[in-house]
């Protein structure tokens, strides 16, 4: 994904290593607690976030409400038991699993001539993680991709723990629910939900490891996992799972510290980063990627072709297929799990991008267009696709195929180039798939909003239903500072039609670099689009949380409202903007209307009045309303109780 | 409509009526001129922002961008030749034609007990607007709303006002672009589209005053212009205009001064509020509604149960006909253009509400639902929907048929009692039109996605295509603090299939009192979700502003970017943040990348490098491309060329 956010620095160009984390990153979120679902083996400990409710005031039922479970990205930054050393990374808690397999080996150093080269430099080494462990590769004709043991009908740790952690404890929310008086009218009460709209994804009611398995052998979803990022924990991006987002970090020529790097990973993961992309392209990306890697729970992908064109000096026509293939084996051994390669860039459609409104947007896009207008032929991504795939599959790194000509403008959008580069990616999936190599499809980007499903459909025919990941898209182009809002209704709707990621885009996409706060705004506006788009799919698990946190809305329990929802923080500080005193927020109105004259406060008075009145059959039917009086006596009876 | 923002006061509870006006709200935004297209009379003059632009620099191209223009909703404040002075209000532009038609006569005073005992109450003298002007009403017998007007055939200049506004000058910056060098290929490129998908609507190419008379006269379309309102500039909610929005303003019971409602109005309607309600419930409500009118060059609405409820001390049940139509009567001769009525609040309906996830959640909804169980019987609001009628039509109010069972949660979407009351909502359309009374028909609310057609169907089919006015919806509940972004997406979207008019979310909603930022991002984000619904349904006007702003874009004219934006001052102030020297607006690369690694500055490159060396056909044929070789040679001549 090549969404062109960095992140800015404070103090001019000192690249500062991390040290420490500020709390405000790994604390806890309020009422809420670090817990392990344990799967078949003990080092299967899948992690979730409990949120604790308080119960129902007494007037309004005196019921309990159990604990929710989300699904949690964060790691064991918010697990207060956890030993955390950014000097030291987290723990490999795959690297069991991963030996266990016995197809890899061990190297003695590093295999890239970069790598080699920079690991003898001294002058990088006051910014160097000091890591311990050696890189691994698959021994000589191994495949070690998720995708080759699902298809060898294997069915990896990995894949287990991707199943538990899909289904997000949710059985265990209901037995709490029915455990309680009146306790199957309850759960069958707070687990309603509406039918999905599903566009042909079919969700299954709890997702088991075996399929996993199956949807990963047959290319429908991916488990970015490189061999020598053990410490990711795994997740899965398919249309069949729950709706996944990305945020993309990096330094740039113009500055930003591997520490301010290091503490964006962690604040975006803390908001619900499913993936993480570092976009660096500044100077000691090696150096930063190593610290973001050993440090990142979730799966981190690049886009190689930045660093190599860093390699030649910004000059794309030198670049080589050499120094190419030389930055993948660099960046493989350090562990990243998904490279985004824009191989479907080919000579031919570079003049179709000519009476464009925007041209070539795509970085990586432009890159290889130049390339191939400069040597007359096509790229060394295209020609040497099979060679990158012998590559992928030695490490596990995953393809995401980018979408170099993506429409950059509205007017722009599902145009000839763009269609033809995805027809293109659709037979460099076939390529990979030959190699069990794992394979998504980025797209656009920027796209009326009439026209966002054809892209969901081209992909899923062209690209044989292998996991789409756009960004955005924009649905307009007339909100420059808004952009993460017009592209979070594209993201939705293209989310809910069945893609699988949402790359984020921040506020100031296209004016200039997204500060903490930024990120913070992007992720959160991309964690609603992918809500949404679950909940419009009717993915199972989606609407327990909309559901408590509606009926803690109704409730007046203003904590469990502020504490179930995506930014418990800001969302308290709204409340407290106007009603800061600590009683208010157990007070059965809120300032929208004050005390006397709030309509949830009516509703229940409404309840009340007629609890004590008690209505009758013959009081309600006055003149003209005799048609409806079955049903009125039928549901009058239970109008004003609670389930 | 009644979502619950009202605006915080800065001072405990001082009452301050407006003195002066910031020039923050009314200084003409950046670039911007007002300028008045002139209809068929010299009282006839139809205001519009005209957005001037910069060549492209030299070395693109070197051509004229002439001004694009926009609607705009500012009234007379952003026009430095008006002379503005709130205390005496704003000059009556429509009092000629409304005296002209010769059916209304001015009364000798206020109609309304309340007004004529507030009139006589010394006490809220320094809260008072002194307004010279006595209320008009129609003349015995007559009917003077413009539906009334339209079925007669007329084409009244409010009309006219209308067809010229909603075509924003397009034709004069069409013309303009042929004016310049290789004009007819220019003119073809700036105005390209993609086709709409527009669910039914058909959109003409150019508005026409007759074909504004029609769709009023089927009521598709609602002109909301109270004889007493003669300060506003027509407007039209319809779905074959422009997509409108609504922001609230108001006080509560917990404060807000006059003079920071009116400010709100004034900042409201310069970011693009196209009506504004005014949804006060606090005290002085007669009063802040005068000064709001007099000052509005846009419509006003009202919930008028709101101060009738008021007027009993709170206490629903104690509701009357006669307080309720006192207070029609009162808000319709100090000029409010429409009134949000829960007539379909029907006694039968409640208990449909009653195994709901969060009950009855609109404030007038909940009320109406109190009186009828108090009385047992059906409200005044239905059983005199007729003598509502005709005061209506005596002065040109429309009504907003208020949607009081709207879905407050996920889970309640769509339900049975929602649907009941839409389904009501179009049995007194009916009635209302009989009078030749205009209607819009409100929704709403909180909508999972792939629920929202279903809405937009069922008020087709049911309210026979009166125009339809929806909350949101938003599309999920998880996002305390970012409801304004949950509801756009679902805005866009309910726009898209046919909402002529979207209400606005503030990041308060559920939560607290929005502030003016918060007014302004709701507005900002409203305007976004309209706009994309433009789009999607191919409003001939809509992507000619997306399209000069991507070329702005793609030609690094940074100052045009920002003004032809929604919200020019953030789009600077993020660019600025980065990058802020007045040099780098006249950069040929932003922040995101810095001065080496600009995707379109590679572009530029591909295309500077092309023009040097010159593509020529053997060059490009290379091994396997010979399939495309025509195709590469017929259109590589054109490649680098500008259009």
């Amino acid at each position: 994904m090549t969404s062109k956010n960095s992140i800015p620095q404070s103090a001019a160009a000192a690249i500062i290593t991390p040290t420490v984390i500020s709390p405000t990153v790994i604390s806890p979120l309020p009422a809420s607690r670090k817990i392990y679902v344990t799967g078949s083996r003990r080092d299967l400990r899948v992690p979730m976030r409990e949120i604790t409710q308080t119960d129902t005031p007494t007037a309004m039922g005196g019921e309990k409400n159990p604990p929710l479970f989300v699904y949690d990205c964060s790691g064991p930054y918010t697990d207060p038991n956890a030993s955390i050393d950014i000097r030291a990374g987290l723990a490999p808690l795959r690297a069991a699993w991963i030996a266990e397999r016995n197809d890899t080996e061990q190297l003695v150093g590093v295999s890239s001539v970069y790598g080699r080269q920079r690991a003898a430099d001294v002058s990088p080494d006051v910014l160097r993680f000091h890591l311990q462990r050696l890189p691994r590769r698959a021994k000589a004709g191994a495949n070690v991709t998720q995708m080759h043991y699902a298809r060898q009908g294997m069915v990896t740790p990995e894949m287990e723990f991707i199943a538990i952690r899909e289904n997000v404890n949710r059985r265990a929310y209901i037995e709490a629910l029915k455990a309680s008086p009146n306790g199957e009218k309850v759960a069958a009460f707070m687990g309603r939900r509406h039918a999905g709209q599903s566009f042909g994804a079919d969700i299954p009611d709890e997702i088991t490891p075996e399929f996993v398995r199956a949807e990963i052998a047959r290319g429908r979803a991916i488990v970015p996992a490189n061999i020598n990022h053990p410490e990711a924990e795994p997740m899965i991006i398919g249309r069949h799972f729950l709706t996944k987002i990305n945020a993309n970090i990096g330094n740039s020529a113009l500055g930003s510290s591997i520490q301010e790097e290091v503490d964006k990973l962690l604040w975006s993961i803390r908001w619900g980063g499913d993936t993480v992309m570092d976009l660096s392209t500044g100077k000691h990306i090696h150096e930063t990627r190593e610290w973001i890697l050993r440090n990142a729970p979730v799966p981190i992908g690049t886009v190689p072709i930045y660093q190599a064109l860093e390699k030649v000096g910004g000059k794309a026509e030198e670049l080589t297929w050499d120094i190419f293939r030389d930055t993948l084996i660099e960046q493989a051994e350090q562990g990243v799990d998904y490279f985004t390669i824009h191989a479907g860039v080919l000579l031919r459609y570079v003049p179709m991008t000519a009476n464009r409104m925007t041209g070539i947007v795509s970085r990586g896009g432009s890159i290889m267009a130049k390339w191939c207008l400069a040597h007359h032929r096509e790229s060394f991504l295209y020609t040497h696709f099979e060679d990158i795939c012998e590559i992928m599959k030695q490490y596990d790194v995953a393809f995401s195929l980018g979408d170099g000509l993506r429409p950059g403008s509205i007017w722009d959008a599902n145009d000839e180039a763009q269609l033809a580069e995805l027809k293109t990616l659709g037979e460099l999936t076939d390529i990979a798939w030959k190699h069990d190599v794992q394979v998504m499809i980025e797209g656009p980007g920027h796209v009326p909003m009439q026209r966002i499903k054809e892209n969901v459909e081209l992909e899923q025919e062209w690209c044989k239903d292998a996991p789409f990941y756009t960004l955005g898209p924009l649905v307009t182009d007339i909100a420059p500072g808004y952009d993460h809002i017009t592209s979070a209704i594209g993201a939705a709707q293209i989310g809910w039609y069945g893609t699988a990621m949402l790359c984020y885009v921040t506020p100031k996409e296209h004016l200039g670099l997204p500060n903490k706060e930024d990120v913070k705004t992007g992720i959160i506006t991309y964690k609603i689009a992918a809500h949404a788009a679950d909940l419009a799919k009717g993915h199972p698990a989606a609407q327990l949380r909309d559901n408590a946190l509606s009926k803690a809305r109704f409730e007046f329990r203003w904590d469990d409202q502020f504490n179930l929802g995506l930014d418990p923080d800001t969302a308290r500080a709204y409340h407290d903007a106007t009603l800061p005193q600590e009683g208010a927020k157990i007070a059965h109105f809120c300032s929208m209307c004050g005390p006397h004259f709030c309509s949830m406060k009516i509703t229940q008075d409404v309840r009340d009045f007629a609890a004590l009145q008690g209505i009758k059959e013959q009081e309600a039917l006055t003149k003209g309303m005799e048609s409806k009086a079955v049903e009125f006596v039928k549901e009058g009876a239970e109008v004003y109780r609670k389930v």
